[in-house]
Parts: structure tokens; sequence; C-alpha cells
């Protein structure tokens, strides 16, 4: 059994200050792959729960955020969630803490989605907030607004290659779906408690979505692993607040696949945030 | 702990045999609230699992599919969980089930999904199909057709209020955006191991659905609770092989809130399979 923890949520406001005092707005994933991580671990009685302990605690003072994606928990069925509500419970209260889950139904099964990962007495976790799909609408995405102090990260320009089939269509003389999408669903909700998640795969396309959503944080995955650049990112998408949370999964705490892994994940992070580091102190 | 039972899929073939077998294609929704089930049931060691265990008992010869809506099982975490695989092992070979889970995600995440859905092996479950958001695009729907007899049944036109928002923006002449997500994902798969999620609120919408799939099977929810008419669904959404899947959740399960529920869920699910079954004879 795991004992809950005080739950602290974090609102804009204290993000902000984090960024600002660890120099850095690395949100670090934690897509753990019970077959990638090192094989010593596999005697311990919760495998991806014990690595990732050790992930966070050698990576915490680089990082501003964790995101944790359940797919990578749910495909082990009951051990697989023991390992996820007891990952929750070792997340720094001065991280930022996002589910990534892409969830999102009519209003009803929102509302079920939404005390999975956000109501800990009811599901044993509460995360600051959970990456919703927009394809459904308002009903889908307002009960996650309900949460006092919690986000949706909707997505609004995703990194894959299928990003391609439908969020570029265009809905209106030169506007794309995506960008529609980050319009309505920012009129759902304030800068307080909706994000929006953009694929850092074309450093340009932040122009068009701060045209859209000045204010707003990103959830920026695609950094690393997936090809994108940091410097463009940063130089297309940052506003005056930072606003933007990086996030980098494979490349950090993967970067080694020996008994060094969690030293190996604690420089590839302290890299980054000094890259970060960098960038801040030049805006 | 609970056994594994023996898996067998659903192929296309076996489910229209099912449905002219048992002139019903009826599918039952357990979105099992446990705030709403009979009160002597919380004395139970597990009581959502009590109560799907009874429900399906009595209604298994009135239905060919049962949907298992993941949320209300997550947002109890780990005991929720628990249900979720307890009552997919109650899910009679015979009935077509359906992890209305809407997922989907990049590759390698909706490779996780699949597993916790399709895997038993790995997760402790093997529905036949998984309900998928589109937004994402190919690479994101893809790896769910991976498994054999396996289907992903992808959202086209969902009988929600938010429906409005994006699924019926024009995305080229004469085209709305649910229409091209049918047209397009049609093409990475089969009639074998696709269908589409149309909301049964317009029964007119399905004329326009049909053009684009005029053979998948559709699964149908808002027939019921939300609103939608059986007789308008079948007269514009039918075709030879019937081609659709008609979920009642609300209406069957929650029939009665005394001891009796599950010989009154038994009596409305027989009320509307002999509706259906008249239909079926009128083809």
């Amino acid at each position: 059994m795991v004992t809950l923890k005080l739950i602290i949520t974090m609102n804009r406001k204290e993000l902000i200050e984090q960024i600002r005092t660890k120099k850095s707005f690395l949100c670090i994933g934690l897509d753990t792959d019970i077959t990638k991580i090192p094989k010593y671990l596999l005697d311990t009685e919760d495998p991806v729960y014990e690595f990732n302990k050790q992930i966070i605690e050698a990576t915490k003072e680089y990082c501003v955020s964790y995101k944790i994606n359940t797919a990578f928990y749910e495909s082990r069925g009951l051990a697989g969630w023991q390992s996820l509500i007891r990952t929750w419970n070792e997340l720094p209260k001065d991280t930022f803490s996002i589910a990534d889950a892409k969830r999102g139904d009519i209003g009803n099964t929102s509302e079920m989605y939404a005390k999975a990962f956000f109501q800990a007495e009811s599901s044993g976790m509460s995360f600051d907030s959970v990456t919703v799909a927009p394809y459904m609408g308002a009903d889908s995405v307002k009960p996650f607004l309900k949460f006092e102090n919690k986000w949706a990260i909707v997505l609004g320009l995703t990194s894959n290659e299928g990003s391609k089939d439908f969020q570029f269509l265009p809905v209106a003389e030169e506007t794309m779906l995506f960008e529609r999408v980050i319009q309505t669903v920012s009129g759902w909700g304030t800068n307080d408690n909706i994000m929006f998640v953009v694929g850092a795969t074309r450093g340009e396309s932040f122009l068009t979505i701060r045209k859209h959503a000045p204010d707003h944080f990103l959830l920026v995955p695609g950094v690393g692993a997936q090809g994108g650049n940091l410097q463009d990112v940063c130089k297309y998408g940052m506003n005056k607040d930072c606003g933007l949370l990086i996030n980098s999964s494979r490349a950090v705490i993967y970067a080694s696949s020996g008994e060094d892994f969690a030293e190996a994940a604690a420089a590839e992070a302290r890299k980054v945030q000094n890259e970060m580091k960098l960038i801040l102190e030049s805006m």
C-alpha cells in the first residue's frame, strides 16, 4: 500500500516562480517501458516504480515538471496501475505534474476521467493537470476545468506524422483545424486552467500558435527523440512568462541502460537545463 | 485474483452470425457508477463487479455486445481497475466486447494502449475492440489495427452537444470534418477491423455517414438517455449485414435501483431486443 501524500496544487503564478527559481522549463516524461529499464531492477517488487523513483530523485533539481504517460502503465494492467499511483506519490510537491492520458468523452464520462486524475480520495492520485483530446468538443473538456487549480492540457498541434491528417485541414479562410481548436478551446477556460500541447517539429508553427494563444502555457513534446529543436521553439514560442514546458522523455530516462541510469539521466537533464538557463537569461 | 479466461476474438462474420441468431444488435453499456448501484451490494468485496456480473447474466441472451466505459473504473483507481479486469473476465465468449476508452496518441504510445486492451498476457484483458479518438491521425490509430481479429472503433460523429464545436466544420466543399475523418480512417484498415462511433441524435446524419462508409459497422450511442430514436437510426443507418451496434447504458443497467435491478435490466433489454427483432425481420 501507498500512503497518501499531502496534495498541493500548482497554479500559474507558482509555476512561473518555479521556472525562475530553477532556471528551467524542462518537463521530464516518465514513459517508462519495463522492457527498457536496467535488468537488475527486475528483481525488485515494482521495477517501474523503482526506476522512476531513482530518475525523479536524480533529476528533480533540473526540471519543473514530470509528465507520466499513462499508456505505458495501463499496458501492464493492475501491476502497471499500481506503479502509476506509486510514481505519482513520489513526484516532488514543487514540480508540476501531468497525467499524459489524452482523455475526453461526453460530459458525465469526462467527469469520471477528471476524478481519475484529479481526485485522490477517489482514485489515489491527484495530478496538477491531464492532457485532453478536443474532438468531442466543449462538454468533453469543461469537466476537467471544474477542479480548482487543476489544468486541462488540450491537444492543439501534435508532433507526430499523423498530425497532417486532420489538424492542418482548412476550416475557414486562412484557418486550419488546429488553429480553430486553439481559438475555441481558449474560450472555455483561462490562462490559469488551460494549456495546449504543441509539437516541436516545426519551430515556425509557434508564430501561428502565439497569434491565437499569446499568454497560454504550451506543453511541447518532440524535442530530442522526435527531432525538434530547442532554440527554434524558444525563439518562436516563448512569451514574457516563458510560457513553455518542454518535454523530454526517452533522451533523459534512457540516457544509459546500465546501473548508472539515474546519474546519466541527471547529466542529460542538467545539460538541457543549462541550455534553458542561457535562453532564460537572454530573454 | 482472477483466472485468465480463454481468449476468443470475434470477427465480422461471427458478429453478423450472432446478430442473426439472437435477432438483436443491442450493445449494453456497463457505465457502472458505484454511487448508483443498489446499496446492498456495497457490502460485497467488489460491488461494481457484483453488479456487472448480475447484469451480464440477466441480459446476455438479449444483446450481442457489451461496452465497458473505462472512465467509470479508472475514477476508482486500483480498485476500479480490478473491477474492470474482473468484469472483462465475465463477458460471454459469444458477445462482442468493447473497451470504450477513447484512446489515441503517437505510435509508440498507441501501441501501449493496444496492449492494455488487447493483450491479456500483458494487461489481463483482451477486448475485441477499443474506441479511438482520431485527432492525432494515422499513426495514432494504426497500432490498434495490427492485432489480428481486433477492432478500432474510431470516433466519427458523436452524440453530445460538443460534437458541434469541431465535427461539423467544413473542411472542403460539401465536406464536414466528421465526413473527412470517416473517409480518411476507412483507408487505414478494412470493414473487418474498423468501425465508427456515430451518435444517434440525428437519424438523417446516417445518410451522410453511409455515403462514406456503406459497409462498416457503426457503434451507435445516444439511443435512450441521450434522446436518439431507434426506428430513425435503423431507417437511415442499416445496411445488408445490419451494420449497427446500438448501445444502451443507463436505460438498461439502472432500470431499477432496487434488489430487482438485474431482472429490471433484463426486461428493458428484452424490450429493446423485441423491437430490434421486428426491424430485422422487416429488412
